[in-house]
């Protein structure tokens, strides 16, 4: 397995590569990896000949007293775990190399990132989508794969690579869970016992929806109150969003006519998690 | 010389000619092409193995009640051109193929286009960067030339290669002019006779600011009194905007201590013009 640090050496490997006609996965990480990243590396490999993944927590996706300065950073046990995946080659960038100190130009998405978490977390996404397409042109991938647990990020990616015409297709992986329900995430190490125990109440508030549906309810506000009383029973969480979305706009729906997302945000004690599921009528 | 048409065509001959390891360059235009058009084609030619021209009048880089609908779109004359010029391939794609009727992510430059022409056409740059960022994505290009005509474009485009880290190299080429001195540009077709003799406003302006400056003359405010008599004498002229500004901050500045761009735009009756002159200290 290969690390490779500087922006010229990636791009360098890549243009090589790409030359001998081999086709680059990718999966773009903010490291401290789990199942759910290594799904997504599944899902590289199997669309690609080399599988790139890249390490870098992304400064101007975090606002103003977010956790980006103790987002956990265990780049050795990364590095072994991406290993063992069979990852060709790891990413991990100087943080300091990736954004100029007159950095000035910005991807942003205007549509579909304005409810759900845009609406909670501003400028979050164009920090996202910025760093992306900067990823995308230092690895040039033929593939790269998101997953399905940042449900509106996957559909803005989807988005951007669609309007600006980036020469890459995207891959969503399904949503990987603990043993309980609750989905993997980085941040789950945040969690205190109690916490961990509470957090449950995110897939379980989901279920309880998926079985309203399962039963022939299509209207939104009983499944919202499903979710909403679900969520309540756990005394350290607190509401952020429940959405039910149009699964292609991002739109408010009040009727499950065509796939809905159903997008919440929880926070518990002072960890943010989010969990979503779409909803189709039957 | 080949005509492509299709988003998918372009993108599909750039990935297998690169693949063969020959270098695209590349020279977008809203085509109505001139001589100055042609020597961005001569660069390219010295710096790649195929030239890529595209002619796109390009909707979002327009104001409302700009001349969007009346840019002239002279495309057989321009085939023509570009086969004399030894282009290789035309890209001419159907306007309406270009941008999704939700389409809603844009490339958007924060510093350096803030004044200048994007002071007086709020939105044009977001435009441009947008587009040129599309464009390199369906042309995948090893090198794209701009002239220096567009100065602030040319910066715009050089800051956004970096900070997208698009792997493209930007080669600027200078000025053409008419025997007399007027900048070439599709719009001095607009012209009426009266107001091509005006238009030579624009040019002499400059050169009385390069004599001030061959003098010995660095402040910039009888540099600036010398351009805005000149521009006063020509009837039909209104000036918009004449600028001092650091060549790579393009913050305006009041001396010529590091090369400064004077940059200048006049209406002559209702047609806009630009021009520019990089001025050094001796």
């Amino acid at each position: 397995m290969e690390l490779i640090r500087s922006v010229s050496g990636m791009q360098h490997y890549s243009l090589c590569e790409k030359r001998k006609g081999l086709r680059i996965g990718f999966v773009p990480t903010m490291g401290c990896l789990h199942e759910g990243h290594l799904s997504l590396v599944k899902l590289a490999r199997e669309n690609s000949d080399l599988v790139v993944l890249s390490i870098f927590v992304n400064p101007i996706q975090f606002l103003p007293g977010e956790d980006f300065a103790k987002y956990p950073r265990p780049i050795k046990q990364d590095e072994m775990l991406c290993r063992k995946a069979g990852v060709d080659l790891v990413f991990y960038p100087e943080e300091s190399t990736i954004y100029s100190t007159d950095h000035s130009v910005f991807v942003e998405e205007t549509s579909l990132s304005s409810g759900l978490c845009g609406g909670s977390r501003p400028g979050h996404f164009r920090g996202v989508t910025t760093v992306v397409a900067k990823l995308f042109n230092m690895i040039l991938p033929d593939v790269a794969v998101f997953g399905q647990k940042d449900a509106q990020q996957s559909r803005l990616i989807q988005r951007m690579v669609r309007d600006l015409n980036i020469p890459t297709r995207i891959i969503l992986g399904p949503i990987v869970r603990e043993a309980d329900g609750l989905a993997m995430s980085s941040r789950n190490r945040y969690l205190s016992v109690t916490e961990r125990s509470d957090a449950l109440c995110l897939y379980q508030a989901l279920e309880s929806a998926r079985q309203l549906v399962g039963e022939g309810e299509l209207s939104v506000a009983p499944i919202r109150s499903a979710v909403m009383t679900r969520l309540s029973l756990a005394k350290s969480a607190q509401v952020e969003y429940v959405e039910f979305v149009d699964d292609r706009t991002l739109q408010p729906v009040s009727r499950i006519e065509a796939p809905v997302l159903l997008a919440i945000a929880v926070k518990i004690g002072t960890t943010r998690l989010i969990d979503n599921l779409v909803l189709s009528p039957a």
